[in-house]
């Protein structure tokens, strides 16, 4: 990698970032070279993930450089989640339009603390000067042809969305001043939603050997339960009354905006999946054992598309379409 | 990792990357789910690499997509080199104000070129709207407890370098204007060395067992080496008649200029290693093998830092910093 050589950049760096740096039965080598060196279990295999965001884009201006640590970790994280992978380790490719040192502590401080707790090792990167933007690469193990996909889902299977979503877009329409609410207790809860995504690493994991199919929940639920449908060659039934909303997206002025926020918010970070019919009982236990929220919302049926169907059985158009960052 | 959801950024991608994506005994799975799935052999481990370039810092504005696409792969593959990793994937987190289908067909093509060349498969990526940005992730393979590293010089050691350096510092000057070449073979030369950097990755693989230390000069000769002794800690001598220039180098108007390139001039993407005097016989086999040239510039001895000799056996000081982003 690009070798900072300057006092200025490698002492930063070597400050805020090497102490991230541990070496773990996987992780042979951290930074401090021109590789990492990483070392699977026998039995194992690699799982990873990039995600980039970028100021202005991703996160607003002026964002807590503490809450910008948390939201990109998570983001990737999430992914290794819906993959049924175990986190090891990830990069850090930083992009900033200078290396102010109460900036780089305060992300720093975050990010440690999140690494600790999803047990990830800082293992490469860049520092590189231009635009905010900061790319995350999750590396994560799970045994060998284990890995969940988008792609097996089957006729038949169940469809469980884990949580509740519309949760995180609702935390940001209020960031953005487009939607009050009366009740702070709502607001703040919807708020740390958006700010402080909570992947479900633990409950991915257990879905190894259940599920059919996952994919995290980051444009929209309808958007990503399209991709499975259309990776399986599979349509979906929703049940609009099914789905699980939050107590705070309920107490939202207009209930249209939380319908629209459930079903088409993104950065949620749940994980929506599809298990065999007959294995609700064990879904259920898992939900349990690990008290993790989890809904079946409808099924997998032959065709192709998402359908949603209200409470009269009649068909529902929505709008589905998730986040786009080209549109043409 | 972010699904891009409405046709225009999807298609995009579907058209130009997933064609790089392709599945080999490593790479189990390629772009398309939230993961990819790697798999090393059982008796490899994985090494990876990322760089960050940013239009305005690390390439030209309106530099060509073509040769972006050169740089990018190159840059982080010589990092796999010098860990005498054989190459294997890469992911790309691609963040562009506008992405323009000409210029995402020449930059998709060329990248797929570079890809076949190396070898190496797309896994994964991220496509985001913001200010020119591309992040390349290099994921290799090497023998268990083989990589090498910067930090096993040892005192007797011979000091080597591979090809020639400064030739890209004076393209670059080339290229800014900075400096001007009678000769315009010379200068396409030094341009080439340039736009189109060659990692020595042949080379990088055949120093495992033979080389104690190697680094890729992407910041400058003395810089790089540096990076060695210290983390070796040891410190080096070299010779400074000894260090090869290319014919194009000497052709410069003032030979202060191409020596200062030759030491302090980067993203040449060289071989800096160092290996027991006891093996100059095979370092100068493998050499011809390989047809590389391979030039011992110099020794490993106790003590730290690097120092430069004359012909008549002075020190000679040298402004040996590299590139640093962020100067404090």
């Amino acid at each position: 990698m690009t070798t900072p050589n300057r006092p200025g950049e490698f002492a930063l760096i070597e400050r805020f970032f090497k102490p991230l740096s541990r070496t773990t039965p996987f992780v042979r080598q951290g930074i401090g070279d021109d590789c990492a060196v990483l070392s699977p279990a026998a039995d194992e295999e690699l799982v990873l993930s990039v995600d980039t965001l970028v100021e202005g884009m991703h996160f607003p201006r002026h964002y807590a450089p503490a809450k910008l640590a948390v939201r990109s970790l998570a983001v990737c994280i999430s992914d290794l989640a819906a993959a049924g992978a175990h986190p090891e380790a990830f990069t850090l490719a930083l992009t900033a339009p200078e290396l102010s040192e109460s900036w780089l502590a305060e992300f720093s401080r975050v990010l440690a603390a999140e690494a600790e707790r999803y047990g990830v090792s800082l293992v490469g990167g860049d520092t590189t000067r231009g635009p905010l933007t900061v790319s995350v690469q999750a590396i994560g193990c799970v045994p060998k042809g284990c890995a969940l996909t988008r792609r097996a889902a089957q006729s038949g299977d169940d469809v469980y969305i884990t949580g509740t979503t519309g949760d995180a877009a609702a935390g940001l329409a209020i960031l953005q001043g487009n939607v009050k609410l009366e009740n702070d207790l709502m607001a703040d809860y919807l708020l740390q939603r958006f700010n402080k995504p909570q992947p479900r690493v633990q409950f991915g994991q257990a879905l190894v050997g259940l599920a059919n199919s996952v994919i995290d929940v980051s444009d929209g639920l309808l958007a990503d339960l399209s991709h499975i449908t259309r990776q399986s060659q599979v349509a979906a039934e929703i049940q609009l009354d099914a789905v699980p909303f939050s107590e705070a997206l309920r107490s939202l002025p207009n209930q249209a905006d939380a319908l629209h926020y459930a079903l088409a918010g993104g950065e949620d970070f749940e994980l929506c999946f599809t298990a065999p019919a007959g294995l609700a009982p064990d879904i259920h236990k898992l939900a349990q054992r690990l008290a993790v929220p989890c809904t079946r919302i409808g099924s997998i049926v032959a065709g192709e598309g998402v359908r949603c169907i209200d409470a009269a059985g009649q068909e529902v158009l929505v709008e589905n379409k998730g986040y786009d960052h080209f549109p043409q």
